[in-house]
């Protein structure tokens, strides 16, 4: 399939002879778990071909999966870590409705069109429609697959069901295999991993339902997430397109997944997603559970959003946003907002809340959802359904009367052992970005922070994948554990792939200048390495190691193309004649030649040796005449690749 | 020309009709100064139809200058008020020598080949060879000027000449036309300008061989300024690209731009960009002065460097980067670090000083550099030779050791009326930065700073413009006065125009945060009326108000290209069926057609009411099959124009 040969990762991904490829760490004490890495070895050679031979590789964090095509999905890697804690049972599974698809294909199934229909074949009509490959028997591999069930907790036993969830496991003192595959990930003791989670700091999103994913872990004490939002609306996009972008997503980094999609095929779409998905997986249930309500907030119930809910949590939803703290006295500290409310959850509750003057269901029935969580191990994101929705509303009453409430329904939750994380803004100019996270770890009894940027100015749309990267990574060195990506199409459009690329290069850059600084035992490693690289013209290195290879050797290959100059001693910026790091080796070089240090080779008493300096030809100046001695590309080679 | 066109502003710039258009405020006190801001009208309709009419237009600092002929050059805006002060004198100038164009010119020199020549030519030769149109006649329209001789601090009178700096005037009490300007230009008092330059605390950079520039000032209580790098190396580019990369870097916003050129027709170069750029402009001589040495720094001496620093301002240089902070005693400090020395001013002075093991000259000669920077108003930018290139080496002792030499220089400057700003880094991590600024203010007493970035990270090469405006943000949140800005291509290659783009935004943006955060007066109103026309749907005023309105318009078509949806009342995010900040509209209008405030309205009581609100038809969700009676397309044209 195209998708496939779209997905490099997927394709040998061991290959030894690749300077970056996929390679696993095992945890010596379970010996089923193998924990990916990028591994990039260092080849360059350092002065006149020697090689560096003893530098160690680097090995980086990996996301990516282990590439499947998406007719047939991922291993299910966790299934009998799941089934083995003996606690979970299969049950039929509730009846899929055609409506599970939104209005769009319920309309078609009314004309006799093919739709979502009963478990085993849902999802294969609309899938079919959306032009995931409609040839015959392509619809045999889709799923669920035939006779497969959801698994729930188990209903027998005297003592009534026990919560599967890994903060129930924590707290109960167990390290789950899924605690320790993440500990292996962020080089932590999985103890660590365990008490964070117990102690509510940290989330392990890990649905009993999505088998396939690689448990990875959000808190402030680990390395921050960048979560990727991708999704259809009404006016855009196909189930292969969402698809794609989930590969593209977590090719580039994303630790997480949300798939926001309202239009048509949402069930279908979802499905697709989380079969491919080697990350966790959120959603927002209230746009679904809209979608059939017929996009009329005020027809919304607790049944239907009920209903929904376990209809994810079957599908396998490993997190999910909840508006349950816009309550109905909260709505009117908006009214003089510069712009209301922007959260797309947050004003359909508000419009729920308003139509039945009623509180808001989520909140008067937030302990039956807690319930559901339990059952399937969903986790909790508080939404922040009246986050500002520019720097004018920021840090007001209506945000902050919000955030207290989901301080309160964080204690319910963890009652239940159900997993929770808080979102945040939003909009938020730079000096009142340490307030927000001061305050939610307050209120919210320092449960993760999961927060949307936040953007730092209003006035650059088209660019808000930097104007909020800039208050990601402010928000992350103050403790946020998740960063929501943004993306160039903010505010203007839907993201396409290479938008969801543009996203994820910001926040990942957001995410580790915040493990850098939060001190992120071993964050620094990874920079060390290149800049090591970078100081001693290992130029291949250099691309190999940097968050985009592709890139970064392509800019190069802008100004200087010819191969040669990829083992040159110096860059387009100076040209060969001088370059400001030569000297710095060739003082190093000089020192050690007379046994000294340089501190002695500038010491007192030393001016008789600058006349050896300069006679020992280590001059940081190269001669372009002499310089074909010295470094590859004559300077034929420069010119002719210069384009001028 | 073909690179009037590539200059939009430069066309009918004044032109009524545009809702994005040049005009000028005028000082009531003095008629000539015409200072000029983008002003944004404000035309969208709120409501069927219905015209804005009351809203007044947004003026935007505007720096992109009248527009030239790079033939003609700029009007010399401020030459009447420099002569009219009485303190300058013309005179011949310094001879013009055939390596003023570097070594490349003086070898064709050699051969026959123009280059070149006396005063009235220099610059023909090359500047034909270059590119720049070279038909019969070009040359009579070259710089300088037949007959035209540069000014300088007059030497006649008893007392002796005196300083024809702004830092001069300032503290005689003056408020010039410069400091006017300036203070039109930040909506502040002429007498706040002229205080913060009297403390040192600011520079107005206003060298008297370049009156073409309009005043602008650098300084923490105003603005936060963007320096654009440009210049060509000896592998890349021409004349002509470099005043296009001028062109292209104020029409985004630069504020002062560097000709950091060390390539072929380097004085060529400078003098073309000079005479057309409407912002400073600031070098470092030391790149031109190593071209005459034959690119060996041992080769340096200070006559070879005074000659050079005379030769830029004649020409009209703004301000220089001067290493003067790199002594003997400093170097040995880099001998641990990871990357070194990775400034190029700043190796080629540590090789200097090791070559002759002698103090760096332009350390020991600062005193008669005041004075040649008095005699012009050149402003010094104390380079940080020994800045980190690699967040291993952020704040440590070379880089601080240089910081406090440097703080001592500042003091030696002010005492000749010299203008002051400290350059500062390059590579730091984000809980590193805070100590930068401070230390910088207190041993730098208050000097404005002026900083590279700070790259935040090291290992996104291809993404730097966004890691270190990360770092930009947040350095100019703390009181950094200007920000050099970076561009993708950093590491890997020399900018052209389109990362020139990108960095120039990377940077407005991180400077418009950081003016957020520091509560300049009216920063603020820029987001709030783009964020108001965003609420009110007004797309066309989004567009016009963006930092980039053709990006945010371009994207917007991208997802919903068809016309109508300019003006339509959802985007493609939720599109038509649902949009989050309908509700809030749609509960201010309840509230108002009831004669009654939104908190009224939700209050207690209300219970009866939200019958009412679900009647009056006020619902947040559009039904598809009405929508034309409410927003502008109809679900043809969505569908046709999705793209799908």
């Amino acid at each position: 399939m195209s998708d496939r040969a779209a997905r490099p990762d997927a394709v040998s991904p061991t290959n030894p002879t690749r300077p970056r490829r996929k390679v696993y760490a095992s945890d010596p004490e379970s010996p089923t778990i193998r924990v990916p890495f990028t591994e990039v070895t260092l080849g360059g050679a350092l002065e006149d071909g020697v090689s560096l031979g003893g530098a160690p590789p680097v090995r980086l964090y990996d996301t990516s999966g282990p590439g499947s095509d998406p007719q047939e999905g991922l291993p299910p890697l966790r299934r009998h870590w799941i089934t083995g804690r003996g606690d979970v049972e299969e049950y039929p599974g509730r009846p899929v409705s055609v409506r599970d698809d939104g209005r769009a294909v319920a309309r078609q199934s009314v004309q006799g069109a093919p739709a979502a229909g009963g478990r085993g074949t849902a999802g294969a009509g609309a899938g079919a429609g959306a032009g995931m490959g409609s040839g015959p028997g392509a619809r045999s591999s889709r799923w669920p697959a035939p006779g497969r069930q959801p698994l729930r907790a188990r209903r027998a036993g005297s003592t009534g069901r026990r919560p599967v969830t890994q903060l129930h496991y924590a707290r109960a003192g167990m390290i789950t295999e899924e605690m320790r595959f993440a500990a292996l990930r962020e080089g932590v003791r999985p103890e660590i991993v365990r008490e964070e989670l117990a102690a509510g700091r940290a989330i392990l999103p890990a649905n009993i339902n999505h088998p396939e994913s690689e448990p990875m872990v959000i808190g402030r004490r680990f390395l921050v997430k960048v979560n990727a939002n991708i999704g259809n609306s009404s006016v855009t996009s196909s189930v292969a397109d969402e698809v794609e972008k989930l590969s593209w997503a977590t090719r580039w980094g994303a630790d997480t997944v949300m798939d926001l999609s309202t239009g048509p095929d949402i069930h279908t779409t979802r499905e697709w997603i989380i079969r491919n998905s080697p990350v966790p997986i959120g959603t927002v249930p209230i746009y679904q559970a809209l979608e059939k309500a017929d996009g009329r907030p005020e027809n919304l119930s607790w049944e239907l959003y009920r209903d929904t809910l376990i209809e994810q949590a079957e599908q396998g939803v490993d997190y999910v946003t909840v508006h349950a703290g816009v309550l109905l006295r909260h709505v009117p500290l908006t009214a003089d907002r510069v712009t209301g409310i922007v959260s797309r959850g947050g004003s359909i509750m508000a419009a729920w809340c308003l139509a039945h003057h009623e509180e808001n269901f989520l909140y008067t029935h937030f302990e039956d959802l807690c319930e559901i969580m339990a059952d399937y191990d969903v986790a909790f994101s508080l939404g922040d359904g009246l986050r500002p929705g520019s720097v004018a509303d920021a840090n007001d009453e209506a945000q902050f009367a919000e955030l207290r409430t989901l301080g309160e329904l964080t204690e319910v939750a963890w009652r239940h052992d159900v997993q929770v994380m808080i979102e945040g803004p939003g909009h938020v100019p730079l000096h009142k970005i340490a307030e927000n996270v001061t305050l939610q770890q307050e209120v919210c009894h320092e449960a993760p922070f999961y927060t949307l940027g936040p953007l730092t100015i209003d006035v650059a749309p088209g660019y808000d994948h930097i104007t909020s990267a800039i208050g990601a990574a402010v928000i992350g060195m103050h403790g946020t554990a998740m960063l929501c990506y943004v993306t160039p199409k903010e505010h203007l459009g839907l993201p396409d792939r290479d938008d969801v690329k543009q996203g994820m290069m910001a926040y990942k850059i957001a995410a580790h200048a915040a493990d850098l600084a939060k001190g992120h035992p071993g964050a620094q490693r990874w920079d060390d390495a290149l800049s090591k690289a970078r100081f001693e013209f290992r130029w291949e290195d250099q691309f190999n190691l940097a968050m985009d290879p592709e890139t970064a050797r392509s800019y190069h290959d802008e100004t200087l193309p010819a191969a040669p100059a990829k083992t040159a001693h110096f860059c387009s910026m100076c040209g060969p004649k001088f370059c400001s790091m030569r000297i710095s080796h060739d003082l190093r070089e000089y020192a050690a030649s007379r046994g000294i240090t340089v501190r002695a080779a500038v010491g007192d008493g030393m001016r008789e040796k600058a006349a050896e300096f300069l006679e020992a030809g280590a001059s940081v100046y190269i001669d372009p005449a002499t310089a074909s001695t010295r470094i590859a590309p004559t300077q034929d080679d420069l010119e002719s690749s210069s384009g001028a």
